[in-house]
């Protein structure tokens, strides 16, 4: 029997759907997991893709069944047993063999193990796009040394997503750049839904539209510029149905949004890196103030509820589609900007067109704009993508609607964190003579932090009197 | 010559205030400095506290010199220096000896440091008020075993700044508790300022107000609910003349505000806590946005200068201080929360009202409505300090104002992250039935991460069609 060109270990949801999408491609693969149950499971299930993979029992009979020199692919959940199963591989694997983590690693991780790895050949991988995309063609961000990845380009673009042709799979950077742009990419996504949650709660509470009006008009901004994986599936979830009840789906499910961590981590990191992800910070609290129902169930009824109602004639859904328009571009300009901060403190060359390629399909935020976004950035972004003429013109046009949007919610008890933090993002890259001139004199007050002067030169103290 | 009561290493700005104020409360000390010629003229220039200290030339001098059992506080910069300088000290030191640490320490460090240190006296302070707190009272929040803070605790009373005679230093907990509290002061202090900072922004964009109109309104403040030492300062800084210009003070600082990282700290370890701080969130972003000037002036060139100007009829300066008020209590509950979330994850038991009274003087957040807020913590405040009778009265009557201000310069360009993000953290806490059910629905669709019914159940998968 002919030796499989590439293994996989671990066959959980993801790892399974990836060694389909892996025979899938014409690949010979050899998998194994934990449990033989479920390799054998596996491999019973995978009907005429049977036949290109090859169930093996141990980690030396995985070993045995790949062509040298062999790359594998972990797929077991991140942390320890990453480091445990790396352990346990490199004891039988031979100095050029490739281990390939395609798990969902920070990123200070992947760096720690491509540093360990030393010579031994080691890559770090983003897979974005849940099961799905695992499957049929997720986005692929890549780490590690460039050579290790060109070993494996082949199979790595063809089970990738395709956008007009072009495949949703590229090389970051050294160590652990993959799983770096692909945290950012899951802090756009808590932004991107977050934005989205809040058109939704305009036209709930303070449009008074039912479910079935709210799918419409998703439906609808889904042929515009909003054109999106979320806002298409933000329809279909507002337009289902729940089969128990008859009632509509969303008016079932309780408002309470759990967060696995990778928000959180992109927030973090923007801290270290001193790169403002305001949109994101906001929906991260917001779902961690989400899951505080009883509180808010106190809030409200101590401070009563808020007159949500807005006059149609103050706000239509059109100028929500432009907020949203607005607000998306710099939940997207923070992301972008995060990136190239990263880049730069890391050492880095993170490529960022080709990111916002990789992004287009595949990913939980693949858009039509991600394709503007990879132009503006090959082109003319000038620092920041909101500065590209592309998105410029864009933000002229919409940020009106943004402020309209913002003070009709502020004036009717409306929480739009995420959009609210867009907006006051946008003001502050806009305005020359900020306000950080009070702060440092407060700070020179009471600390004697000294202070730049508007002519070039400096103070040590103020004449503040005492 | 009779042996000092405490030793101290470091006689940098903080650790000569500290020296001097020990002394000056009647104890006797011991003090060393790497640089023997700094602790030489710190002791010539002590004047007639000089006979209480004793200078020494050497850690061996220095620990011979304290009676024992010895208590020796460290004031070096934190980090590296202080394990260092603990190393060096434990050599020499008895097992009975108390290791004080005084500095900026990270809490995790700290958390480090005692547990590493096992049975031998250690403790961790933080210390707030700048120079001139440490030198004539600060605030003090202890952090390690009780019994070993109970052995220093009549000295560091004594040094303490006292509210109505009652001294602001108490013991806070465990390990690092005292150094955590602190932390979280800080970011409370960027927030605090950030908002101020926005209000300024708004009287002079907005209101088209002279420095010298802003600091009388300031001043005016000062009289009222907002009384504190930041509007107290704020006041001074309007309203300073340059004596190089002759131009009003404000007018010649740069906008551009540093961090040293404390802010950042916070907001790291309110993610690890799941902790929403919004407005501490919105202050870091603002001093790194108050750092891009070359971006935010090509912004400004790109999209032109925002109508700054608000109608007077449209805003005043009471509705101003009425939203300031608003915000600062809301800041404040999230400091709050985020102390009590850490309470729990980290099994301590931190005294909320003993924070808010050590808080009341000393330190740079210092304000009349801290006293209010302990009575709050320490009665009624229901889990948040915004549900409490007090300041639920006040923001029943202020959150308008909010909304007034937050409308008012979304429509005229003035940004405002940490205000508008106050608000949105009001409207969230106050809405029982938010708008997570649409991210739930989202994240099933594309995760299948499953959803809690409304009804009590759950589903695993919604009837979303593909």
């Amino acid at each position: 029997m002919s030796k499989a060109e590439i293994g996989l270990i671990g066959l959980g949801t993801m790892g399974a759907a990836l060694a389909l999408n892996i025979a899938d491609n014409g690949f010979d693969i050899a998998v194994w997991n934990r449990t033989t149950e479920k390799t054998k499971q596996f491999h019973a299930d995978a009907g005429a893709l049977a036949d290109r993979i090859t169930p093996t029992e141990s980690l030396e009979e995985l070993v045995a069944a790949i062509a040298k020199p062999r790359a594998i692919i972990l797929m077991v959940p991140a942390g320890r047993a990453v480091d445990d199963q790396i352990t346990a591989l490199r004891a039988l694997l031979d100095d050029d063999d490739l281990i390939i983590d395609a798990g969902n690693a920070n990123f200070h991780d992947t760096n720690r193990r491509a540093r360990d790895a030393g010579d031994l050949p080691f890559l770090g991988i983003g897979v974005s796009g849940g099961e799905e995309g695992a499957r049929f063609g997720p986005s692929i961000m890549g780490g590690g040394k460039r050579a290790y990845w060109d070993r494996v380009a082949h199979i790595l673009t063809a089970i990738s997503a395709k956008h007009e042709g072009t495949p949703c799979a590229t090389w970051m950077g050294e160590e652990g750049a993959g799983h770096f742009v692909k945290a950012v990419h899951n802090g756009i996504e808590y932004a991107d839904m977050q934005m989205i949650a809040e058109t939704y709660g305009i036209m709930r509470d303070g449009l008074d539209m039912t479910d079935a009006q709210i799918a419409d008009v998703f439906a609808k901004w889904d042929k515009g510029p909003l054109k999106s994986y979320l806002i298409e599936i933000s329809g279909k979830v507002a337009g289902a149905i729940d089969p128990k009840t008859n009632k509509p789906m969303l008016d079932v499910i309780v408002d309470a949004a759990g967060q696995k961590g990778t928000g959180r981590w992109t927030v973090i990191e923007a801290q270290h890196l001193a790169a403002p992800v305001p949109a994101i910070e906001a929906a991260v609290v917001a779902r961690n103030l989400s899951s505080q129902r009883d509180m808010r169930a106190k809030g409200e009824g101590l401070f009563g509820t808020a007159p949500h109602h807005i006059p149609h004639d103050n706000l239509g859904t059109e100028t929500l589609e432009s907020a949203l328009i607005a607000g998306k571009i710099l939940c997207y300009a923070q992301g972008f900007d995060m990136i190239s901060k990263a880049s730069e403190a890391f050492g880095w060359a993170l490529p960022l067109p080709a990111i916002a390629k990789v992004w287009r399909e595949g990913c939980i935020i693949r858009s039509a704009m991600l394709d503007d976004m990879a132009d503006a950035l090959a082109t003319d972004a000038d620092g920041n993508l909101m500065f590209a003429p592309h998105f410029a013109d864009h933000l002229k046009q919409h940020h009106g609607a943004l402020r309209q949007v913002v003070a009709q919610a502020a004036l009717h008890g409306i929480a739009l964190p995420a959009l609210s933090s867009g907006l006051a993002y946008f003001d502050a890259m806009r305005t020359a003579r900020g306000t950080a001139n009070m702060i440092q004199g407060q700070r020179d007050f009471f600390g004697a932090h000294g202070f730049e002067r508007i002519d070039g030169g400096s103070d040590q103290h103020g004449p503040w009197g005492s």
